[in-house]
């Protein structure tokens, strides 16, 4: 089979691209359990973001007929065009692209889509204890004043990584140290590991600005793990590729924003992506899986479940999962996230000889790149609210996270910066099928505890999403790769 | 309105005690979103454990209208009678009742359920390093050879009440040294504060026993307030009291069985208790709240969920959680635990001197109780199987796990405990309600960041259960609590 049996059925969420620029914002959603006849492909695929997608494109190629069921009226997951208001978007999720992020490369190039370098030429700003200075270095170490700062910083970031050098991507519990990383929290290892507070806070920095969680939230290994994957097979992971711009994660952005990548790659797949279409229940029956989301049935040989862990357990199983799966997914959370544009007549900063990149201590935003399109025809400035700071500010109104995110980009960039000409933003942990972001991040003992339940399928059931990938996980990469393996581990069962 | 609306509607799953009692062990499960006319109350519980029952109980009392919706096809939550195949049970849940658990025992007196003391009279054994030895000391601290390693623990264990004693029950965020004790993993408190390696096993024991999580799992905070909530409001909790039996949380059992106590309590709730009924949504529209569960749907003035955080994620809210509530869902994982007994004749290991509880450093089991009934007609040995034992022995069959288990009590008690005449385990991590157990556990971070959305009412939905408890949270005791706690925070906006 090269296509979904009885394809009308799909014709109603039709993702060719011109219908997918044209679909409502918001669709009423569909009863849960609304009759729906079955249709019946090889493999039913949970999730329409980059790693389902993935999967679903490897598995048509390869002459197989799949379903891909997305929650959201949109494809792409935590990849997000986020509308300005005057039919422009800037990127509301996921963003970045780099070095040895080979798969989402070729992915792109594939669609059509070109890359261009963010924007770094320039000083970065650092606002600690009240003071604002510029550096020049890419990465943390520049941030620190010239001192013996410089040092600790610099012998905890090497401890980091050669730690890291003795994790495989993916497996980091089967480390030899594996233990002990896990049993502690990155704060614990970082308090035991620095002695200055300027070493310190660039480390919680680090945490907060790479996975919008708290450094006392996350395990010690999980971080080496994200390091150990911040590379490809030919090039092993180091913290200076995870954490800089040129040469590292945030070295080039796409053209047209992120998004094109998924909402391309679901334009090719046709009717076979069905949108507004939350699956309630994986049901295996036999030979077969039933998959029941709002509005349609799927019945196929297998499915894959290309989601967060976290959000796996808004899904009913039938049978239920193997406890260590269910109990993964209990201890898999999302960070807390949101990501605020302002939009500029110009890159006024730039002029002033600033990247738009900054790192700060204080405020609503810990930090910040320009976001401007690749012709800097007008100037859009990007500041994460992370963790603590976006769960203060959600106990005011949207107004006031504005209010707050604005006073953030004038501390940083002056009194330009306060005056845009619109703004918006993009709360992640209001996004019920995401639950947060960047990605899910593991406290201490879980993955030395839970991590091979991570990819061990379900019977019938596979399970894709950046998490489970061995590099760039939590990255647009890693979710690539997650639909990849998916797919080529599903071939020869089909 | 003192009773259900249109109360025939319940007919089908009526709870009175002899109903419970004919009550099939499995029911087909109802499809979800079956169409069913709206039941209308003043409060929709859902969860039909102690929690639950008990603020049905006091708004009944208090004239209002309940219904509860329990998933299950059974009363009682995680408060179990594990049926022995020979028309009786045994405690496979919670089990012990002790001083200053004066919310639970109230219940039980007015229920007219009974308790006795747990069989507690001769020495314990302890078995490490692959050499038993027997002790007579209550509690942890007998269980170390009298040398230096006795007063490491001792010394350990003062400075945890020293901490406890600093925290407010229920609030332990508020406490001043909640940071630094909410960055650290029990673990990591563990090694820096011990020497010897008996005081290290008997606190990683500690952990087990109490919450069937590794201590590297759990936050140093939560564990400070798990010993701070084992007291009442004119008893400071301490960790005599937690761990121990004479004196302590295991101190006396209930005759019947634990179950008698969430039986006979939703029994005099007759028909407003709803069983197979779980809950897939909870939509507020205006001034009323909508609860789906298969085949009824319940409209309220505010609804309680009284269920654990974690298995809270399987419901979808109508308008979404705040972040902040779903995000603690994430962050609230439920230990791995079972429950293995085995029935013998008689309880052998009295006449021997033994009081029938050990603990273990290796093995299936490493913690066990006599479970007896009142009159020692017949024995019955309990033991716990926890955390990482659990895990491992999920990769065979049930007939591996009870030998595994048998030959822990063979070691522990003597070849008599090798030839049961039947047994019988419950595991809990199976349980799709439950999701693990005894309750759920945080780790770093999770407290300070996200417990003050632990009780915060969303809209009109309330919370309840055991982990919202500010006293024995995490025992039957924190449950009856938190149900009274809730019906009190109702019944003003009724």
């Amino acid at each position: 089979m090269t296509s979904v049996s009885r394809r009308r059925m799909l014709g109603g969420a039709v993702a060719s691209a011109a219908a997918l620029a044209s679909l409502p914002s918001a669709r009423a959603a569909a009863a849960p359990g609304d009759p729906a006849e079955p249709l019946e492909v090889d493999v039913a695929i949970v999730g329409g973001g980059l790693s389902g997608l993935t999967a679903a494109r490897d598995l048509v190629a390869a002459g197989r007929s799949v379903v891909v069921l997305e929650a959201r009226d949109r494809p792409g997951g935590r990849v997000y065009g986020l509308p300005l208001g005057d039919g422009t978007t800037s990127e509301g999720g996921a963003e970045f692209i780099g070095p040895t992020q080979d798969r989402i490369a070729a992915l792109a190039q594939s669609l059509g889509v070109a890359t261009f370098k963010t924007y770094n030429t320039g000083k970065n700003v650092y606002h600690r204890n009240g003071r604002r200075s510029l550096y020049a270095t890419d990465g943390l170490l520049g941030a620190v004043p010239p001192d013996w700062g410089v040092i600790d910083l610099e012998l905890a970031l090497t401890r980091l990584g050669n730690a890291a050098n003795k994790i495989t991507p993916g497996t980091p519990w089967t480390a030899q140290g594996a233990e002990d990383w896990d049993s502690q929290t990155f704060h614990t290892w970082s308090r035991a590991n620095t002695l200055s507070s300027g070493a310190r806070f660039l480390l919680d920095a680090f945490i907060s600005t790479t996975l919008s969680v708290r450094a006392k939230e996350v395990s010690l290994l999980y971080v080496l793990n994200y390091i150990a994957a911040a590379g490809n097979a030919g090039n092993p992971g180091d913290v200076d590729r995870l954490i800089n711009t040129a040469g590292g994660g945030q070295e080039s952005r796409f053209v047209g924003g992120s998004q094109e990548v998924p909402v391309r790659l679901a334009a090719a797949l046709g009717d076979r992506v069905r949108l507004s279409a939350p699956v309630r229940r994986i049901a295996q029956e036999g030979d077969r899986v039933v998959v029941t989301a709002d509005g349609v049935t799927v019945s196929a040989k297998r499915a894959v479940v290309a989601m967060s862990p976290a959000v796996t357990a808004k899904i009913e199983f039938l049978p239920g999962l193997p406890a260590a799966r269910a109990q993964l997914a209990q201890r898999f959370p999302m960070g807390s996230v949101a990501k605020f544009v302002a939009v500029y007549p110009t890159p006024f900063w730039r002029a002033e000889g600033l990247t738009g990149q900054a790192v700060a201590d204080s405020g609503a935003i810990d930090a910040t790149f320009d976001n401007s399109p690749p012709d800097g025809s007008r100037g859009i400035l990007m500041g994460f609210v992370s963790q603590t700071n976006l769960r203060s500010l959600r106990a005011g109104s949207a107004a006031d996270l504005t209010a707050a995110c604005l006073a953030s980009f004038t501390k940083l960039f002056g009194a330009q910066a306060g005056a845009p000409t619109r703004t918006a933003h993009q709360i992640w942990d209001d996004e019920p099928w995401s639950g947060g972001g960047p990605t899910g991040i593991t406290a201490p003992g879980v993955l030395t505890e839970f991590g091979p339940a991570l990819r061990a399928p379900h019977g019938l059931v596979h399970w894709a999403g950046t998490e489970t990938s061995d590099y760039w996980t939590g990255y647009m990469d890693g979710a690539v790769r997650s639909g990849e393996r998916v797919a080529a581990e599903l071939l020869p069962l089909l």
